[in-house]
């Protein structure tokens, strides 16, 4: 039997563009250890990296315009939507459902105003969030010795239910998927059709300890030590079901 | 700062049709109190409740033998996915993604062979998983004084990622969607479009605890006291999308 516990990390200033992430980590959180999972909502990760859009410098197209104007949004907001998606999935007025250049599917391609720090800017995901999860990890590694797992993780909705889940974006060092198949289970029988998607199951837990309203975009969970491994494994991209066998699309 | 704790229940006996779950519940768990969260896979449930079907009893209709063929799956299973489905989504060879009366988007209608404790048995999801919820809650209370909010939950699946996540079916005193609409983030800034779906990462941060193949399907988390209500709430039915706002029927 395993308990596994959720702590937000306490204590973290705002982050800003070429902010060091792992010393303003090991500094708040100084017993990170082997074995933990480190969850970090994608926002510090993006600001750190300067990922962060001043829509004062932004001239929306003409696409931008039009479904600003069909969706009653800011269409320099949408210009910046329309550059991070590599498709539109589904639109109706003022929902963007969009496919992003990872492959993640989520609304308005992850580019989000709230808890961007200013009223005329806005968030977008990391270019490669499995990167920064590596690299942030190795940075730990380098500094303190330790290499928790690194989760990189961003609200999103889902298709035929209300509400938005934490998910994993990027991933080093967890398991993505914990697969059953042709594992027996209690009663000595096959497994059929399990596959677990822990990664995505710690991005919900770590989300539960957290509130939004405070500063605590990072939370450790502990008791996960069978799902963290020394490699980094190949990350979240993994995670995206490939279009040929995507039955919504 | 909180920190969320995920403990299974340890010793409970395998379930059979008739079973007195609130007392196996409170023997295994004598420390069951208000404000916890108990989350209960739905086989367990399911199972006190007798929704499991011996095979060997069905006789395949002509729509399920022709499933069975281009499926490679056995018939009876199939009219039995047929009977607990309101609608089939999608289908393709070895899918079929059915939407249950209940109104959940789920493979196979929730009807699953493993874990059923006998090689030609099938397990059902629940007639009204929130009748369960509730029913449970209510006998805990009236044994025990203790009123956890109880969640049922089932893995499914989700558009366009890989992998399974634990997922709410049946609620009682447990917020499903924290609704932050017009709430402000830490700017003071107002957040737009953030309503988090507590029910279910609290189903996915149970399964975390789990391993699928130990007997734990009940797990206790801890720390999630301000989402417990004494009042049972509408149930997981509130969260399904209704079709009018549902982009990927």
């Amino acid at each position: 039997m395993t308990t596994i516990t959720a702590t937000p990390i306490p204590g973290l200033p705002e982050v800003r563009p070429g902010d060091d992430l792992a010393g303003l980590l090991l500094s708040a959180a100084p017993d990170l250890r082997d074995g933990d999972v480190l969850c970090l909502a994608h926002k510090v990760v993006s600001k750190a990296e300067g990922r962060v859009v001043d829509l004062r410098d932004i001239e929306p197209g003409d696409t931008a315009r039009e479904l600003a104007a069909s969706h009653g949004k800011d269409p320099r907001h949408l210009e910046v939507v329309l550059s991070e998606a590599a498709a539109i999935v589904r639109e109706r007025p003022g929902v963007l459902i969009c496919r992003t250049r990872h492959g993640f599917v989520c609304a308005n391609a992850g580019v989000d105003a709230s808890n961007a720090g200013a009223d005329d800017r806005v968030v977008l995901l990391p270019l490669d969030p499995d990167a920064s999860a590596r690299a942030l990890r190795r940075a730990l590694r380098a500094r303190a010795g330790v290499a928790p797992a690194v989760v990189v993780t961003d609200s999103f909705g889902r298709a035929w239910r209300r509400g938005q889940c934490e998910t994993a974006i990027g991933v080093a060092g967890l398991t993505l998927v914990d697969d059953w198949h042709g594992r027996a289970d209690a009663d000595g029988r096959s497994l059929r059709a399990t596959a677990i998607a822990i990664a995505d199951e710690a991005a919900a837990a770590a989300d539960l300890a957290r509130a939004k309203d405070s500063r605590e975009p990072a939370v450790v969970l502990r008791g996960l030590e069978r799902h963290v491994s020394a490699d980094d494994g190949p990350g979240a991209v993994a995670l995206v079901r490939p279009a040929a066998e995507d039955l919504f699309i």
